[in-house]
């Protein structure tokens, strides 16, 4: 399509980016062959290609350029199970949760599982190596991905690994483009491992009236057991959380946890019960556990519902920045130090278990210096994740936004060798340029 | 060292190439820096440069070529562990064993297990993505690698990732150096994920008349369910085995299963129950089960003394071609086909709850026509794994020995994006060359 109000629902994904660009044409692909024709053409003519699946990014990945191709591929949906070889090959459009739901009919799960699963696709988590709430025990995207097909820069379509867990004839490239953000080639076709269901977790949530106890918890936790979630929203997350779902959660709580063990049998108590003394231990304010499938998932759900709770109180500015998990209070307590100091709220929520935090930078789109300073405090939080050893994107991917901060991040050698990666597999630097890396447009 | 006397200990891997070249010097390194200086001088010099870690390599990945540095990393042998972030922070030349040991003295566990544990190097496991026989249930080194510190061809050392579980800045270049045999660098540290130990695995040991049977029990078992370990061995491997450890197993059996629960508590028994019935389904000849930890453990043990016993009866092709588990029976077939044809004696032992197998192609070293028709069939049994949609090389890697046939398997625009990735990062050809890909030696 090319008329201009259609093809506006596709310059966009869930970063808002307001330097997104106007493309040329938007191609909405059915097949590897379509996909492969239309790189074909855009290497041809040196045209940029977007793609893009749901459009839920958060990293601006698949905001539009101008002039660009956009391969949009949210009708590339097809899911097949294999439970012999316990695989699911999926076309990259399908949502998540339509592939957890595909698999649990053969009573199969897979775990990731970002926020957004509901409306993420597959796609674009393997684009971006999503992660997710039970990553903290069973791993991210990558953990998961056996096999692809991917159009490569020329148009020439590659199967690289597939339905087998074992394979290692030749270089790991299909690792490689897992994470690589539409800058080295068009994922077609996932496979993916299943794994057995996951058994039903009992859930406890903690307050606590200071952060400093907050994050001890989690450490002690961590250093002690591995439960299946051990998530965090502080003081701001849970107060908008709370105007939404109306719930009863404790909105003068600093900090709340929401942890779930699916540990079998007897066991899941027994960590139940020992996180709860960790708690207390850590002068939580209230500890509430559960065995209730509905009342546990009632707050996962409103963990899930942080970011657009926390929307409605204004445009954000999502971070995505990881510390090792010692820092995990050293990061939070700095978060808290830059909202201060640049009079912007920040509100923190994040997958404690692995030290990887989103906090959300709260600003007034109509005020220019709000913005201003919003911006200036989404590199600061950046800066300080570096400082304390971490990572400035640990799920969302780098996409536009983060790209400033890339080379900071790795260093000037990792840096080239990421260059050299994205030059002999795309040359004419027409896949999704300006995403990650910066090269010379086309 | 450059002795010739000394230097020979180094010629050769496990795979006894008798092609190994005399190289120029080895080099022990004791540190990151020594690699650095050896890559440096070997860059500058136009050198050829084989790393190897423990010699216990299967495909000649690291036989010496003429006029190479070796680089040795048996002497960097650290190992921490960090039980916060339930990571291992390893030198290269630390056997997978010892890791496995650190580890489990805080409670936590590193799964993947080569039969050659207690004598392979972590070094050597990530280089060729190793598996094992837990990888059925557990996954493969690339699924527990979460840093590398890689010295590039020109010297440079460059840190990727690390003790993060969440990670994406930039492209996903760890998991590009795992499995790339030392072709694309030299590791000199490796950060790995651990998990929490494995519960106490109840074992079951099945006897077949038929191979059919056997290989049919194994798709009915992995249909249903999810053992920790679903071993197979054939008659002439039992046999073998029954010779050297006179345990008594079944030696008129066509094939073996050996098989493993690590469910919890009742579940292992349920789980056990279950495959009983499955192989009594399919005519087993003896089915024999137990929770005594001492009496499975001789079993596994059994097993994994498989390649070495058949060693016992000659010199040894190694094979390690893998299949969709559906091609199982189809597989273990052809190569009895193949065995009658070239006359040469073939022990099949296989990770069959993955289709991985390794069949071992026995020829008398002195008798030149059995060794060329052993050579032919080796190539054979590489071909009908192809033609089955399996792969050449499931966990030993492509090294020197599989080479002429990975363009077969990978097909021309596959091995043409292999050869791309390596002209980018190793321009000169100077690492590892000969090994995997076909490139300009210097």
């Amino acid at each position: 399509m090319t008329e201009p109000v259609k093809m506006d629902a596709f310059r966009w994904d869930r970063a808002n980016d307001p330097s997104a660009g106007v493309p040329l044409a938007v191609v909405r692909a059915t097949s590897t062959e379509d996909v492969q024709a239309t790189v074909r053409f855009a290497a041809t003519h040196g045209l940029a290609i977007v793609p893009r699946g749901a459009g839920s990014g958060l990293s601006g990945g698949s905001s539009a350029i101008d002039g660009c191709l956009i391969i949009a591929l949210d009708l590339m949906r097809d899911i097949e199970i294999d439970p012999v070889t316990r695989t699911a090959t999926v076309q990259p459009g399908a949502f998540n949760a339509e592939v957890k739901a595909a698999a649990a009919a053969h009573d199969l799960w897979y775990p990731p599982d970002p926020s957004s699963f509901e409306f993420c696709s597959i796609g674009g988590n393997v684009a971006t190596n999503a992660g997710g709430l039970c990553c903290v025990k069973y791993g991210v995207t990558t953990d998961y991905v056996l096999g692809l097909t991917v159009v490569l820069a020329d148009g020439t379509a590659v199967e690289l690994g597939g339905a087998r867990l074992k394979d290692v004839a030749g270089l790991s490239l299909t690792k490689l483009f897992v994470g690589s953000e539409g800058t080295l080639g068009v994922i077609t076709r996932v496979v993916l491992r299943l794994v057995p269901a996951q058994r039903p977790p009992s859930t406890l949530v903690a307050s606590f009236a200071s952060l400093d106890h907050a994050t001890q918890a989690v450490l002690d936790i961590t250093r002690r057991m591995r439960p299946s979630m051990l998530e965090f929203m502080d003081k701001t997350t849970i107060n908008a959380v709370e105007d939404v779902t109306k719930m009863g959660l404790d909105c003068s709580a600093e900090g709340m946890l929401i942890i779930q063990s699916d540990e079998p049998d007897t066991h899941a108590a027994a960590e139940i019960a020992e996180i709860t003394a960790i708690c207390e231990a850590n002068h939580t304010t209230e500890v509430f556990s559960t065995d209730d499938l509905e009342t546990g998932e009632a707050f996962v759900v409103a963990r899930r519902m942080a970011i657009p709770a926390v929307e409605q109180k204004g445009s954000l500015l999502l971070e995505d920045v990881g510390v090792p998990l010692p820092e995990l209070g050293s990061l939070v307590r700095g978060i808290e130090a830059i909202s201060e100091a640049r009079q912007v709220t920040i509100a923190v929520i994040a997958h404690a278990g692995d030290g990887n935090t989103h906090p959300l930078i709260v600003f007034d789109p109509m005020d220019a210096d709000e913005r201003a300073r919003a911006q200036t405090a989404y590199g600061e939080v950046m800066d300080l994740a570096i400082a304390l050893g971490g990572t400035i994107t640990g799920e969302h991917g780098v996409g536009r936004l983060k790209k400033p901060w890339l080379g900071d991040y790795l260093g000037p050698n990792v840096l080239a060798l990421n260059h050299r990666v994205k030059a002999a597999l795309d040359p004419q630097g027409i896949l999704n340029p300006g995403a990650v890396l910066d090269v010379d447009v086309v």
